[in-house]
């Protein structure tokens, strides 16, 4: 594990590191890559790199682990989670094999799961999705009024993101190649459901 | 009912006439509404009032019907038909209450009873609903590239009706009386449902 400093805070590699001074001295504490929540790295205001936020986001994680339900039923691999104050407050998955579904995309499966909730708790929530959202989704998240979307690659396919960044809602694309790997695989081996999946 | 010559063909008020010249003589035949199809209409290439389309459309009627159902089971009136090639192959209403359901609103709901349809089919498709689609709904409609939809009304809501143009969607508003006053006495009665339905 390597820590050095750099302009904008402390860059890390597979680490994560916490500098203080204390009674006049130096402190700096490394911690584990998998043991640092996203509420510490808010509060702590330490910049982090793209690879390290990859590794440590438990919210894609089980986003890809939803992906990877639906693979197993013989479904499309695409998973998404709904985070609410750091819960996940609602999961799914892509249901077009498994219930002959054209509307229950990831992220769609994962609201519906979610309930009905109030606009105010849209408001306060974070959905991530391991594709980039397609347009029904997209549409879905605006008309939720969904703040804010972490996606885990638009390599695969990229949805209308520069539209839904204009109805202000913040869009991160992670580029996970474990993600990338799952549609690369699936996408090889069953092509004519991803092309029905993404109506074309 | 009149019909009068008018620069574009032949402007009618309840009623449609076809003009021919045969043997040298100037041929009319005035057709009641109820009995002059769509297919008449676009062959024959004569001009129609919005409100004589407003009572021949069937397919909004049938969209009508749909609201109506889901308001008799305590839901929100809004409907929606799947038409292809002038005829109905898919039909839905407003889920919200009846299932809880926050992705099934009518259009959605049209689609999903539906079916899994080849992109080839949904081209040849127009989407009926009685109200302007929500981003959600508009979505879906740009997902599966149905090129036209036929709106009820936008005087109560206005979806992304812009946006959906710009993808190439063609847009009709029929601003139909019916399907105002089914949303005005609805959202009358259960303000915060409806609210809910539409994320505010």
């Amino acid at each position: 594990m390597i820590a050095s400093k750099s302009r904008s805070g402390l860059s890390v590699s597979g680490a994560f590191v916490e500098a203080n001074v204390v009674d006049g001295k130096f402190i700096t504490k490394v911690y584990k890559a998998r043991r640092i929540t996203k509420r510490f790295k808010e509060k702590s205001g330490i910049a982090q790199s793209k690879e390290l936020k990859r590794r440590m986001d438990t919210f894609l994680q089980a986003a890809i682990e939803e992906a990877r339900k639906g693979l197993a039923e013989g479904g499309i691999p695409i998973g998404s989670v709904l985070v609410l104050d750091g819960k996940i407050i609602g999961r799914g998955h892509n249901q077009r094999v498994q219930r002959d579904s054209v509307i229950h995309h990831a992220e769609m499966n994962c609201l519906e799961n979610a309930g009905r909730l109030k606009a105010s708790v849209y408001k306060r929530c974070v959905l991530y999705s391991t594709l980039s959202p397609c347009p029904m989704c997209s549409g879905a998240i605006v008309l939720y009024k969904i703040p804010h979307i972490v996606v885990g690659e638009n390599v695969t396919f990229k949805g209308p993101e520069e539209y839904v960044c204009s109805q202000g809602v913040k869009v991160e694309v992670l580029q996970d190649p474990v993600c990338i790997q799952l549609m690369r695989d699936f996408i090889k081996t069953k092509p004519e459901l991803w092309n029905e999946d993404i109506g074309e």
